[in-house]
């Protein structure tokens, strides 16, 4: 407990001048009113970081703050959203004066990134866990669903998946093999500092059939894409691409980390092969790693041979 | 952990045939889509209950489903709003087909008495908790606000304040004296299934200059709304509507209750006396208990005479 009250300290670290003229009223009454433009959709997510689950019990405190925003954000850059307004739920087991102004800091440097407003909150004593409902807005008719895929699109996969988990296994004490210190610190910025995928998803309206983000691994979200869809792919391992972080680590690893571990939250999309120019032309880098067939179900190749689905990919809850 | 995997039982509860044409989409894409209608504000509130703190550990489930969203919807009702769209972020210690069944049955319970659809949410493993965010829409410029009495107004309540304290002593086993059957049930009624003033709220549209909903304790919500609305306020204790069920108590621990404990989700609000018909029409019964001052604070009478301030409201956290 600090000298200051508590409400005193969430006043401090959480209440900022509103900037944002669709905000008609921010923090402060019963309720935020907003006003959400004309022939947009109103897009909206919300997601759950608890400590010790999603985050390690002494995880710094200005990561949590990014990270609990970054992971909404991205569920607004896989619809191809832009990202506008926020709520924030945060349940504390104590006060703690050095912990608020630290996840402050870490939550409002994305929120300043990525140009969104505070509008609403809610503050707890309990377990440490964090929820955050992201609003944003799309052109109406315009947002990327996971259900349009169709046969013959190209698969396509933005960064390197696969960093985040090489992270993870860093932060968990089970990597034990050679690691240069700017792999392991690629890795762990990767898995602690999220960066959510708004530009490329809103440049991807119009241009990808379907879309989501990779939050449980690359093959498992893929296969929610599909499953949505109604159809199935091939994905070409060979074409996986490898940050030069992970292309330190063993290949065949490096292809499980890729496709299996979670929290890498690149955009995973589909467009049809008349698009691969207007792709190429994005400033985020997007690899095509397949291509949507009408058989149902998910089938690996290496260099032309299919080969064994690995394990599943990361569960949540 | 039921023969049932956690997603099916998930699923199985929370998942509803979409029945509103403003959901674009709702839960099973990365974000709902929702179309907010023209010349109005969105609003949007969010609040978390933590197990132990906001209801006992082994409270029914029932009612924690139902509390969880009344409080938010009380949020929009302080508003004027109508409420339309919620999400449901539940993080819940193992998965337990009967709690997860009797949650979602008091959830929708009220969900559907109030015409609101669940567009998304998020299921963690953790210490139960529950954030809900509520969304509705307001026409535009027509919201209440905390901020708008005005000297000489009169000052209202909704309803009868203090039942939930006395069912939260009652739950609490700190109730040692007399009391009936029905005072009895009706205390724990109020206290377990709060019902959200919506339709008061939106009747209070162009004739309350200000509004919030009574969660604190009724002293210091008022004391909330004259801070933000630079006034101050004379309340008449004699005037305090109480229940059947209070009046079996000490008349002074009545008023003690009536000012100070939490949990009511009553609407506190004030109106020009020119209004007074009009918030007689209304199918709530609304109280007129104090009047609007100049002078900053607030100051209780009984019978004419001025009397000590009683103790502060519940602090949450």
């Amino acid at each position: 407990m600090s000298n200051k009250g508590e409400f005193e300290l969430i006043r401090e670290f959480f209440t900022r001048p509103a900037t944002d003229a669709s905000v008609h009223m921010g923090v402060g009454d019963d309720a935020a009113l907003i006003a959400v433009p004309a022939a947009h959709e109103l897009v909206v997510t919300t997601d759950t970081l608890v400590a010790g689950r999603h985050f390690p019990e002494d995880a710094c405190a200005f990561d949590i703050g990014w990270k609990a925003l970054a992971v909404n954000l991205s569920d607004l850059a896989a619809m191809g959203a832009q990202a506008r307004w926020l709520t924030l739920a945060l349940t504390l087991p104590a006060s703690d004066e050095d912990f608020l102004r630290e996840f402050a800091r870490g939550f409002f440097a994305l929120a300043d990134q990525e140009n969104v407003s505070l509008v609403g909150g809610d503050t707890t004593r309990g377990p440490l866990s964090i929820t955050v409902t992201a609003m944003g807005v799309v052109p109406a008719g315009a947002a990327l669903l996971r259900s349009g895929a169709r046969i013959g699109d190209d698969v396509y996969v933005s960064g390197t998946p696969g960093d985040a988990g090489l992270g993870l296994r860093l932060v968990l004490g089970q990597w034990h093999d050679e690691l240069s210190d700017a792999a392991r610190d690629f890795a762990l910025q990767r898995l602690q500092r999220p960066q959510p995928r708004l530009a490329l998803g809103a440049q991807l309206r119009g241009v990808a059939s379907a879309c989501l983000d990779v939050s449980d691994g690359l093959a498992q979200d893929l296969g929610h894409l599909l499953q949505a869809s109604h159809v199935g792919a091939e994905l070409m391992l060979e074409l996986l691409p490898r940050s030069a972080a992970l292309a330190e680590t063993d290949a065949a690893f490096a292809d499980i980390l890729a496709l299996t571990s979670g929290d890498d939250y690149e955009l995973l999309f589909t467009a049809p092969a008349s698009a691969r120019e207007r792709v190429a032309a994005q400033d985020t880098l997007c690899t095509r790693i397949g291509t949507v067939t009408a058989a149902p179900g998910l089938v690996f190749f290496r260099d032309g041979r299919a080969i064994a689905m690995p394990q599943g990919g990361f569960l949540h809850f």
